[in-house]
């Protein structure tokens, strides 16, 4: 829980204070009180501070109990003040300006700052921060101050000029904003720990819906994902880009806030776990945020009207080949309309109302799609090429806005010629998406992210859990050994294919009248059986037995031979790797050329349900293979679902296990058995 | 040759002119007089209209000869009130800013326009426009009127809102425009004759050497090739959108301005044949100008250099997954340039010099990245938190782009923090790409789009092309039959495995002692042979191929059998389909499931060469297993790229091909080997 003096401070302390505007140490004591912080303000400087409204102290030991210090001193200092206002000013919440602690190396320091905060059950925002803004004060040394609104977006973010860069194009664009944490190096308080006080603290009909945040290190992945989804199902909706997604963003990433890296499919299947939508720039997050502001999208069937052909259509297109409908109408339900609009008018969507289509044209369209059960939502373009004032097409919107319960989202290209008018629709605080395909991707992008998994609402599905337990305990191996792998896959529930392993030429006789042929002959002990020619098929007869167990044997590190009926079928892959503090990331595909080559596997990460397994298989390029194409019968789909979540259930409850691989898994029409399996555990 | 009148109008009549600032025929006078043209101003209606420095005429049989007419009337009065222009005032040059015509489905009337103004060697601009921008005057209805430069782009585009939504979008970052051409329909002069005019006119340090397109057809995309490969050959640059690439968009798109659909492939073929770089949004067109206004990229090495490490993160994730390098630089090269900035700066590319970091870092960092082969281009983020002015940060950027010899590229973000600073660099005829991400992709973009492969700078193969020539003019089938297929291919130096057809069963004992077994026999005369049982395999004995014989005799259609042997080995593809007036998309890649599954072919546009040849097949997701991989041998991918030339240069000389399929060709390590081919021609 963050010490609610971060919220609501009665006093508040610049530690480095100045009255010049253009220091930090300033500009944050004019942003406190310029914006009407209602509680005291002290400053600290050995040089005297002259302000209006502001207490002056020369050492922090003078200052009386203060609830929030913002800090803007060198390092080195930092660590002896916060003991002081910790210790002896009862101070809970601090704001640490100061750049030079883990991003330079300086871990140390950094160590024990957040070791003395924990101390008095605090909270730091920092260091490397411009620090925060909330409804009672404005705690930055930056502008702009966004107008606070209570709905507003919440922002948090790793780096402070990106927070900076992000609410400027974001202002421009009309969107609100209420809370904004920039995190820094995030030790103490990370995105993790905001997002625990916002599910907290979360009231409907008070709270902001909206979070937005911009993150180069999620530190502790199951926290953030149990407060997102959280969030998520409570009716909020979060956009995040996380950089550093390649090798040398996360290089650079490193020396900026001192992240470390986690790769892009796994923070990708992390928010898709939470059904934070994905971005990959600031432009993308703004414009998910202002599909946010706007309204619910409850479905992909959109009606585009304009009177410039050109932008609906590349929209057209853009939402078309991204998932979503431009869906055309029948002209039997569109005549009356028709006949209200401008001879040479479209209405088959996209509605073209012509350069010289009015307002009032333009509330008849609006009207129609409302009531016409066909469209989810709507998209106006609707720019000036410099003849009229467009101001009452804008109010017709606005109006519309209001009204209507499907969500119009707003197109207003005319950012030179119309600028005033976009500045009076900005000012009643709507969205300005001045692109009409950077618009048509966000939307798709809000739209693919509705389907969520949320982790924590997964049933595990029935298995031996305590067997499983048992067999995990009792290994000393780091790779299983075929007998732990077949009983810890036993008690799994994945059924395997028959086998035999065999030590002793003359177990062979005893065995072989239990199989028919063809067989197949793999090598046990060694791990990368392949590559040394370990594995033989097909067996024909007894004879051929004997001869590949001699051959076999005879490989380095050969323990016993396993022996298999020979199965032809689609080959799969089924696998689960551990990473780090995300937990395991399940990997399902076909093997061969698509797994090799392609790369086509599915990734999620565990536990599953089968709605979410099923999702996985759906995304597979090879999925027609799986469902069957042309004149070819597919897999048991249910079973290869069914073997996905148990392998997921399977690595979630025993969180010892680094790597899982059932490569090749054979399916034939009826069944799948995986042939080939490798665990190791740590 | 588009008449020199359009460019150079010595007298311009507006028809349908008013004194009213908000009716196209009065803004477009006032853009005249305001913008000084510099000959005689006649304004036409039967209502008089009375402005400075134009002279009235109540109808045009009045008027004296005039060079240019401007027509703003209904569609129904154009094509008489252009006859008595253009056979009675000598006007050759026409902008129709009035709807009505073929986009409403009223084709005749606008044939009969193009048709008079043809008789006179005139050029049409529009109808259905909002004008154009010369040197000479502004001939528009609308604003913003772009300050004119020599050097600045030109843009044609189909839509007329369109090109007022590219302007206002393009002036706000700072590009320059030269002459627009807004137009409409383009029946009669499309941006395949304004492309011929650039091309024809072109003069080396006088024209402009960027082009910028919207565009929703395509007429005639020789021409359209011949043109803007020649501009680019002459060092020009340019981007387009082609819009309507979607079912749904491509029924906007004829709405809009009588569009008809051509595929996105074939569009995507076509500019890279001439160099174009593809754009899909507003945004991308307008950024990619941004980097040709920059400066050349001339390989792809960036640094990125900020003080904002946020923005340095996700550029470079965007530049490095995305096909181009920010490579990290040794720590021995950089010590001496490290010691200039601030502590704890990052100088191993990202160069971040933090928060604090002055003009004077930035000239460092600047100078040292110019004088570092490592590099070939530089990207700056630099924005404001609001501490200060940073207008000598922006000075020092200026006086840097002024002096390096490499391209640098500008980000900054701070568009409220810095408005006046960015207003002040802008003026300065800079660009400001305010987000880096939608910067890094116009990058990659524009690198990727180098390669180009000039249509009329390609070599045939050769072959017998009289031979060629000689087969098709005898061949009366739609579908050609094996023995034309075969000289056909003999022609094209194709080679085909050894085959025999037979008619009758007593051929069998006669030819099969030339094959080895195991063989493929195959029903003739039918199209689909697979889906009638009409493809037997493998044949081991005379006594199968007899029974075969007979069987396959039994199907409906069937002429005779083909026998080849049965080859073993990769499955590869090669085809071309005709694309209209495009000519023949040619289209390789594996067979199989990379075809039928994958759709994983590559595309280009007919004559190819081996080098293109060579890219399409290193494009292809199956790459690999052409080149070979891990223990797998590869094909010969010789073979292949000289199979692809020749089949390009077959159907590049036979444009009666409507399409042709190699498919299987079965390859193995030294050779392919077609073995089943079908031909259709019109």
């Amino acid at each position: 829980m963050i010490a609610k003096e971060l919220f609501d401070p009665k006093s508040i302390v610049v530690v480095g204070a100045s009255d010049n505007r253009s220091k930090p140490g300033g500009k944050v004591l004019y942003n406190l009180i310029e914006n009407n912080f209602e509680g005291e303000i002290f400053a600290v400087n050995p040089k005297r501070v002259d302000l209006d409204g502001i207490k002056y102290y020369s050492t922090v030991e003078d200052l009386p109990f203060v609830d929030l210090a913002i800090i803007a001193i060198p390092a080195e200092l930092c660590l002896q003040t916060c003991e002081v206002l910790a210790l002896q000013k009862k101070t809970k919440a601090f704001i640490i300006f100061s750049a030079g602690f883990s991003e330079v190396g300086n871990f140390e320091l950094e160590n024990k700052l957040r070791e003395l905060i924990q101390s008095v059950n605090g909270v730091l925002i920092g260091p490397n921060c411009i620090g925060s803004i909330q409804k009672k004060y404005k705690g930055v040394f930056t502008s702009p101050i966004p107008t606070y609104y209570d709905e507003g977006c919440e922002l948090i973010s790793s780096s402070g000029a990106t927070a900076v860069f992000i609410m400027e194009a974001a202002i421009t664009i009309g969107l609100k904003f209420s809370n904004i944490y920039s995190i820094g190096n995030g030790l103490q308080c990370g995105a993790e720990e905001i997002l625990e006080h916002m599910d907290e603290s979360f009231v409907e009909g008070q709270s902001s819906k909206i979070k937005l945040l911009y993150l180069e290190q999620i530190r502790n992945p199951f926290k953030f994902l149990k407060h997102a989804s959280s969030l998520i199902s409570k009716g909020c909706k979060i956009a995040a880009i996380k950089s550093g997604i390649s090798e040398e963003g996360s290089r650079a990433a490193s020396s900026h806030t001192g992240a470390l890296a986690s790769s892009d499919i796994v923070v990708r299947a992390l928010f898709k776990k939470c059904g934070i939508v994905y971005c990959s720039s600031r432009e993308e997050l703004i414009s998910v945020a202002g599909v946010f502001q706007t309204n619910e999208i409850k479905g992909k069937n959109f009606a585009v009207i304009t009177h410039a052909g050109g932008s609906a259509v590349m929209l057209t297109d853009t939402l078309t080949t991204n998932g979503l409908n431009v869906p055309s109408i029948d002209s039997e339900k569109t005549k009356d309309l028709l006949k209200k609009l401008h001879h040479g008018s479209s209405v088959s969507n996209p509605f073209d109302f012509l350069a010289t289509g009015t307002a009032e044209h333009l509330g008849e369209i609006i009207d129609f799609c409302e009531n016409e059960t066909l469209f989810d939502a709507m998209v106006v373009v609707f720019g000036s090429p410099g003849l009229f004032n467009v101001k009452d097409v804008y109010l017709c919107l606005l109006e519309k806005m209001k009204t209507c319960k499907k969500p119009i989202f707003t197109v207003l290209p005319s950012v030179i010629n119309a600028k005033n008018e976009i500045e009076f629709f900005l000012s009643k605080g709507k969205i300005n998406f001045s692109d009409e395909v950077v618009l048509g991707h966000a939307l798709a992008n809000v739209y693919s992210a509705k389907n969520n998994y949320l982790r924590n609402k997964i049933q595990l599905t029935a298995m031996d859990f305590a067997g499983i337990r048992n067999i995990i305990n009792a290994s000393d191996n780091q790779w299983l050994q075929n007998k732990e792998i077949n009983e810890l896959m036993q008690a799994a529930g994945i059924e395997l294919p028959f086998s035999v392993e065999i030590k002793e030429e003359k177990e062979i006789s005893l065995f072989y009248t239990k199989f028919a042929f063809p067989l197949v002959m793999k090598v046990q002990g060694v791990v990368h059986k392949t590559e040394v020619n370990g594995v033989r098929f097909p067996i024909q007869s007894e004879n051929e037995m004997l001869l590949h167990f001699k051959d076999l044997m005879q490989i380095q590190g050969a323990t016993s031979v396993l022996i298999q009926p020979f199965l032809k079928g689609e080959e799969l892959y089924c696998g689960a790797i551990k990473q780090g503090d995300f937990g395991h990331l399940v990997l399902a595909g076909l093997g061969g050329v698509f797994l090799e080559l392609l790369h086509d596997t599915s990734g999620a990460l565990a536990p599953i349900d089968k709605e979410e397994a099923k999702e996985m298989l759906t995304k597979l390029k090879a999925y027609p293979i799986i469902k069957g194409y042309r004149n070819k019968k597919g897999i048991n789909e249910e079973s290869y679902i069914d073997l996905i979540t148990r392998l997921a259930a399977l690595v979630y409850v025993v969180p010892e296990i680094e790597e899982i691989d059932l490569n090749p898994i054979i399916a034939t029409e009826d069944k799948l058995y995986p042939v080939d399996i490798r665990i190791r555990i740590q």
